[in-house]
């Protein structure tokens, strides 16, 4: 497999968002967290969606200059507009920001209404972990639906992704999941490649449940299944209905007012254990949960129990180390970008 | 079937809990909650509790006088230690001073260790709603391990319950679920009358899944899955651990000191949207996602998509106008509370 050093492909990302247009640290900021997402193994949500953010800049649909409005400021809950600029910027500045504030107030809640498309949650999670303290996203585009509420037919949802990184005493827990069993990138992905989802995790127009991806882009169309599936998918239909209330509910930005772009409303928050019972309890407790999963005997089939986050922490390490292998196409999508702006193809290693 | 007057129950109730020594609001604030649970049909966690609690009242576990010590007070984010008290009463204390200090703050998060059992989530979240408020209550027990980590076989979690209040221009959305697919209160109740899970909801202690809730109480014991079961469990495992670290690790009452009683670690928080989008943005995008759900066709074999809370709504206004049918069983085990305190028994209708 064709490997990069990671630096190489966020300069060369970066490099691209700003022939595009993108002012200040944008560029190098987005660049860095969709090449977090390869390394942590997220590949559909990384480097895979710069071709179509390139796009977005050039037509105006992706803002590519200035900042974001603050609706309102109560010291630790803020509203921004980020009138359409990069959600992948604008989710790492409302954690920095949600960050400083939680260390004053205790705990910190950014929403924001208008935000283009975030890409990979998991990718932001460390940059509160990092300094000690919990971060929970939670995000929907109400422009999208196709995830069906449980008992219904009709798409209602995005698959409205939600995530959260918790410190421990060593690695940090980084959860990063949707409320559909499976997601509209993967779903695409498996489409293309002609493949099945593992289980039954969509069901075509009638309800039948399939592991067939194809529902969801041949007429009539099916609709992914929410977390549960037809066995217990009341817990999905909960789960969606809390990420879309917190995000569009919150911001004001919803499903009411049709949008038609490919957006996102976010919820972010942060915590600072030392407002309640302090980080070293934090930890402890933390790290306490993380020791009982590890000593739980695996299944038959399963090498260990692992923790959220685990096996991205250790790809990412490895990655750092040996150079990043990218899922294969996805440079080859960004060279038309690169020989329009003149940037030079990243090395291969 | 024998209904009674709601009404009457709370003060039967109430009665017991004050011979066995609540002093205060107690008595009444946990007989109008548990009779609450009743009425939205959660008949596990209602009154079928009362003669558990009046046990641990009586053996000195559940303390029944006085109040929490306020470990942290930073106006938005707040430390209480339960002291043992009934998780019931210190629930509802939490979120009437979360909704206050929400007023003031826009979030108010209240973390509270070392409480007693604090029955149905779903019991509390009008408090909340009522007042145009947004609710979020998530706790675990860190004495019980009946759920597996997603591929493990030995139990680390509780079934790790959170609701979620959100009002709407009507009826609120109400949702109470478990981390894991269902409860240790239902497997005890299936066992007791002989009948399965609707589902393979379980596993025997070398992994096989199962719908036989016997597993839970028979040696060698097996364990609650987690939401999604052996095909997506990583959904119920992650839930799990968002549940114990808000609970537990913000409380610093966790699994590391291996506490033996029946107690909870309870996270608690809640949003006024006026901070944020303001109320009729919010309950107007909490309205298009009731519409939308309402308007998705129904499966089949499902008269039509209802929203979370929707049925238990309903129950309760049926209960309030012909009177409550509470689940076999539940007053007989209470007579002999009854005849030990000198109360008399509801009438029946």
């Amino acid at each position: 497999m064709t490997r990069y050093r990671p630096a190489d492909l966020v300069d060369f990302t970066a490099a691209l968002f700003a022939a595009a247009g993108m002012d200040g640290d944008k560029p190098a900021t987005v660049a860095e967290l969709l090449v977090e997402a390869d390394l942590m193994g997220h590949d559909t949500h990384g480097l895979n969606l710069a071709p179509n953010y390139l796009r977005e800049l050039e037509n105006g649909e992706m803002r590519a200059t200035g900042d974001p409005e603050v609706l309102s400021d109560h010291k630790a809950a803020l509203l921004w507009d980020a009138r359409r600029l990069s959600g992948v910027w604008i989710t790492a500045r409302a954690i920095d920001e949600a960050c400083n504030r939680a260390s004053d107030y205790g705990v910190a809640t950014v929403s924001v209404r208008e935000s283009h498309h975030i890409a990979c949650l998991a990718a932001y999670l460390t940059r509160a972990t990092n300094r000690g303290q919990v971060v929970l996203i939670a995000c929907s585009d109400p422009a999208v639906a196709t995830v069906a509420p449980h008992g219904g037919l009709d798409p209602v949802f995005t698959p409205d992704p939600f995530a959260a990184g918790f410190p421990t005493e060593g690695d940090p827990i980084l959860i990063d999941m949707s409320s559909s069993i499976t997601t509209n990138g993967m779903a695409g992905r498996l489409r293309g490649g002609g493949e099945h989802f593992p289980g039954k995790w969509a069901q075509d127009h009638a309800g039948n449940a399939t592991n067939d991806p194809r529902i969801l882009f041949d007429e009539p169309k099916g609709t992914l299944l929410p977390t549960g599936g037809h066995d217990h998918g009341h817990k999905g239909y909960g789960m969606a209905l809390i990420v879309e209330s917190l995000s569009q509910g919150l911001s004001g930005d919803g499903r009411s007012s049709k949008p038609s772009f490919w957006g996102a409303a976010i919820f972010i928050q942060v915590f600072e254990p030392d407002a309640f019972a302090g980080r070293v309890a934090f930890n402890r407790e933390t790290s306490e949960l993380v020791s009982l999963c590890h000593g739980s005997r695996p299944a038959v089939g399963i090498e260990k129990v692992r923790l959220p986050g685990e096996r991205a922490l250790a790809r990412k390490r490895d990655a750092m180390r040996n150079g990043l292998a990218l899922y294969p196409g996805i440079v080859d999508r960004l060279e038309p970008w690169a020989e329009k702006y003149g940037v030079p193809l990243p090395q291969t290693l």
